[in-house]
């Protein structure tokens, strides 16, 4: 009880001046004060595991030391800070390692727009040129998408509850079904019956847009075979490939786009949230050559140019220049398989499903409400994780790439015995 | 010629690896290195007075020695960089900060929403929450308006170069005369005409939308007697009033708030661009208590907790703690409308006709295309500084707020220089 | 009340069984049975003088006795009465006879499109081809326009009941003030300022659609010079303009269309109701050769074939052989502006105003409810007219053109009586 | 070759003066003059069987001397033709005797509305209603749905031509698979997973709208059981039911409405074409009194009230006092289905597949412009039949329901042989 109370106390600024719509300071309810690698610490020293990373921002650990330290000899030159879109070194200098460290050695060819430093920016710019170079309207999007909150966005997102929020109809797009959406159910039939009838009510589509992982959506990992398919449905009818890889890439499913395994090459890319190295707001927008039909300012937005960021960002492309961060990655996800195999084996009572790829993992728990609570409890015994999925079903595992064995061990640790408490009630 | 061949080498890495959406970079075919104060330099050495401010994200000019030093220390501390919206210790003391030096002494109730760090994002959710409260879907907007570039916010922007970016229609708005829109006409007994008159084909709006100054717009300074008059529209209609404050707020007007002159409440406020100091990504959407209904994340958005930001504002807010910062910027904008007149009075060939407001003013020029050629012109000499309007025929003037007597005949000595030398040709 | 009893029971087949949306039969609660010329005779075989003609649609009275002959002996001859668009005899007759008595003596040059037999499908088709032709979407309306109550039409409309009814938002559309819609503004300016401005936040439209004489919207007359101005507009702009003439064509003005009189020539117009003659399903849409650009049958409808219809139809043209008939109209129109003059200025109680022109005249009535307390009175005297209007503040006169004196007088004898009644309440 | 030249004068008057929009009258080129039972006469005396009903208007066969009979006596007594929704007798008759041969046998309860006299204005007033009394704007369809024209009822529609011809986007509806549409899958199984998932992109909707035999969509007839879940579906999320009996209802596959084997009662019927008994424009929207929550006239329309309509609509009610006529039809159809099987087997070469329900067949032949060859043979041989699909791909037999089976037997001979000479080239 008491400690309730002062929790309540330190967040009473946040009660009394912020707007209801704040969330994670309602689940997680304390000051967080310092960070390094893959912990934080309250005001109250009380040390937290991150199985969140910023919900897919930190993939390279909070505080990266060489980060800050660039960040800082950057600030103490006075260097520029903000520059919209003017030419300035580090701008210069981010964009020639992407070139080096990133395209060329995966024989892609991508013109790289800075849209804005969100990834809604990065997703409304892919609908807008897509829509430019077709001159159609229509957009493809998938059951339980998330790509964002503004209207653009949000009209390629599947959520009821995110639509609803924006007070007008979301028009211009199509929901299909996500691979295997409809049990027993062949999705790539379906939307090819769609296209290929004149007299089915769907328009032939500008894109078709997808996250190889959905995060926001249950942690739902389309199968390769279906992405090469969906690549192919693209092909045959002439519409563009969007990947938004926000969450799932910068590394998160163990290489550094997501739909590298896939032998996919999207039309236009979506990047943000690690894109910036240690949490600086960032994102890109990566169009093939031959769409880069945008007139000079069609699309545009004051932090196009935050210096910072680029910084950080061009740092953070250095785990990309040998390929041992990404076997690394791969080991660790291994090590979550089992854990999570090992957990939903012991708790029947989860009625649990392992879901996702990469370090892009959940548990989804099929008892209402039950994977909230052990959120909630694995919070306060000191392990930072989420649910995600329509209804908040799903435990989500989401740790920054750079954790150990140690880490990992730790926090499954608690989370173990979160679940034994919730179950225990 | 051989400075346009360095010029081109220089620029080679954005022509080659950027997409052509990118502006600024062509207007200014430079690399900048460093800034302070109201001074850039470029990689050549070459120093620029701010007659531009980051489009008037750098009021307190770039680099405020105070607020490098307090970023510095805070990383150095291993502060939380990225945090959503949960508890930090930045979030904490802005929260407090800018309750007790902005709103209080305004005698102004807002709740603080942190919609995401770009300015488009908090037009986004006021659209949204107005929407939301009011069940009604159409918003008013204004001729010349900018709000930004995702699909919401393009739906109330005027521009049709922009507006037709989008690649769909845009919906749910209808655009009104902006104060002196239309020459000898009464735009106040337009708009209340189409809302007293149920056949009108205008619906009652969720809001009206607008900007005091239209800085995109063409530097279009709205009378005190025109806001108060729309203010009482809303009020007797029930409309919500939504000032997007994001270029005019944070005392570009001499004001914190651009409206106070005008003795408006508005019941929500968009703020970005120099919200965050010293140009880091930072955006607020302030909403009247009982308006605020959203529900936990109903809006949301990755770079919400921006700290580097945080700090950077809580310093900025100093600048606010007396009326002396604010008395100064009066003074300087007396000092720019003597220098324009002047400069109007003096080329009479570019049928000039000073706009604007505080230190938000500009030339408009009546002859095609001689604008761009005098900013052109001037950033050859040494001096930043945009066109705006719907046809680039205003001469912007958008310096850091912090600029002293000195810069501001520095540079305007460039622009009659510049001038001069356009009208010889 | 013994009266209100029988009344009652009358009604009672149709308060039982029909929609709650029926609403004639709510203001004029009798079966009606019998109609020659003006005049109606219900069940109990009370006579009615018509001043409300089927809301326009029985311009040449009720069951014209040589109509009513063609139509007998058509059906003996056992003729085709559906048709779709094949090609019939009456259909060729009719045709024929429309481009000999209508369109060359007036040198109009159009295609005829039947479109289905209601004006809104007239107004719908219209829209689609307008939009069709020039790529565009956006459509100019008016306020208090009225154009139908399917979906595209309703766009176009602007009352906001009948808006509010079709459940969705209503897009793609634009509402100007029509001719002095605003005191002592000119409406004219207004409109050219947002085409001219690239920043105005109006697109360039396909079309403007205008009523020359808004029936329902009020009997608001347009200026022939106001007239003009919109078509000079629509040539400056490239747009189309449509002139829906659905209620104010066949004569009802004075003239068979009612722009004549403006010497303007419309891209594209909409008649129905009175087309048919005698008050059978017809619309037309003409549409000027260089814009007919529809492939076979982009726009169809099962009833575009109503052969009864068009064999009345080529009836009611002999109306339009010689010049007498329209200068009959023009001198029963000075004929009820003397009578609504002389009413006008006996009752002030009526704060009335004179409105319309030819034979499409109203009296507003600036006092609540009055209008349709009147419209009551006088049915229950045996008159039938209707109000009009935003909020049914206008008492409406659409007489059958071929009313004689002796109608006219009696009518406006009923008129002046109930108006008497109501006020000496 | 003289036979083309006569008849390219013949349709010289339409080339000429009507609009390129014209369809039926390129495939039959010729003028129609006389019309009786299942028997059309073109002006040169040439006979016609009719397989095509007016596109199912003249299900009772054309010119039934009854209901001449009881028009031509209406208006020998200057019975009131138009009426808008004023009471008059034949409105009332046709009330009443439509609650008793139709409604109440069937213990159906519906208010009657009369939404304008085509069958888009039913549909249009239907998607008005039922998004009305839910509140919500979502409205499921079904591939290859056709409902109507107007901008409304296209929203509904699948035909891709006839959808791009709005000009516009259409919004607020999702298409759906009709029964089989998808080889393999369960179109019930998707349908439902899109439901109940929040998080599916699709929202709940006002209403589902079927038809239960898809006429111009390729005579796609839904299994009963599949008309049953989808009905399920409907109660189970509490959607309402819309069945669109405008060409399946009226008796065209054996019972009035189209459903009644199903077994299910959808919340609003929309029936026109045949309603009219002979051809005169006539549609009504049934509503369960429920939903009956319309405000007196928010959806209105000039010709509500075409008197001629109803009282033969009112005759054709006869055709149902008994069961002998739906016996009739039902054996009828049997025959049209032995024939149609004899001609799939006898020509492999149509690559042939029998469909449809009642008296509403259709060949689908999966060979290029085929079905369109053996249509215009058959027109030159004296069968007026049309194509159906969204390629034009099937041969549609719909015959008014009173053919005999000399008519079915001498029409199906002309279509053998005009397959042989087609086949033959």
């Amino acid at each position: 009880m008491t400690t309730a109370v002062i929790s309540n106390n330190k967040m009473e600024t946040f009660e009394k001046l912020e707007s209801a719509v704040r969330s994670y300071s309602r689940g997680w309810p304390t000051v967080f004060e310092k960070s390094k690698g893959y912990k934080l610490w309250d005001v109250d020293g009380k040390e937290y595991i991150d199985f969140f990373a910023g919900a897919g921002t930190l993939n390279y650990g909070h505080n990266d030391t060489n980060m800050q330290e660039k960040i800082i000899e950057y600030i103490q030159q006075d260097g520029i800070l903000h520059s919209l879109d003017m030419g300035t070194t580090p701008r210069k200098e981010f964009l020639e390692t992407f070139q080096e460290v990133i395209l060329t050695p995966r024989n892609l060819d991508y013109k790289v727009m800075f849209p804005g430093p969100t990834g809604t920016n990065s997703v409304e710019s892919a609908l807008k040129i897509a829509r430019k170079v077709t001159g159609r309207d229509t957009v493809i999007s998938f059951t339980n998408a998330f790509h964002g909150m503004t209207i653009g966005s949000l009209s390629v997102t599947g959520n009821s509850f995110k639509r609803h929020g924006a007070g007008v109809p979301l028009h211009h797009t199509v929901s299909m079904p996500f691979d295997d959406y409809v049990e027993d159910q062949n999705s790539i039939a379906y939307i090819e019956r769609f296209l290929e009838d004149s007299g089915s009510g769907v328009a032939l589509p500008a894109a078709i847009i997808l996250e190889t992982v959905q995060g926001e959506g249950g942690i739902n990992a389309a199968r390769m075979d279906w992405l090469k398919k969906i690549e192919r449905i693209c092909r045959r009818w002439d519409i563009l490939l969007i990947v938004d890889d926000i969450q799932a890439g910068c590394g998160r499913t163990g290489t550094f786009f997501s739909f590298e395994p896939a032998g996919i090459k999207p039309d236009i890319v979506c990047l943000s949230k690690s894109i910036g190295g240690v949490g600086l707001p960032m994102a890109l927008t990566l169009i093939k050559p031959e769409y880069d039909k945008w007139g000079p300012g069609e699309h545009n937005g004051t932090f196009r140019g935050n210096n910072l960021a680029f910084i950080a960002a061009k740092e953070a492309l250095r785990f990309w220049e040998t390929d041992q961060f990404s076997s690394e990655i791969q080991d660790k996800a291994k090590l979550y398989k089992v854990k999570i195999d090992k957990i939903i084996a012991k708790y029947p009572e989860l009625n649990g499903e392992a879901r996702g790829r990469g370090l892009m993992q959940g548990i989804a728990v099929h008892v209402d409400d039950l994977a909230s609570k052990i959120c909630t409890k694995a919070f306060e015994r000191g392990l930072i994780l989420e649910t995600s999925g329509p209804n908040d079903e799903v435990v989500k595992f989401l740790p920054p790439l750079i954790i150990d064995e140690e880490g990992i061990m730790k926090g499954m640790a608690i989370l173990d015995d979160s679940i034994a408490q919730v179950l225990s009630k």
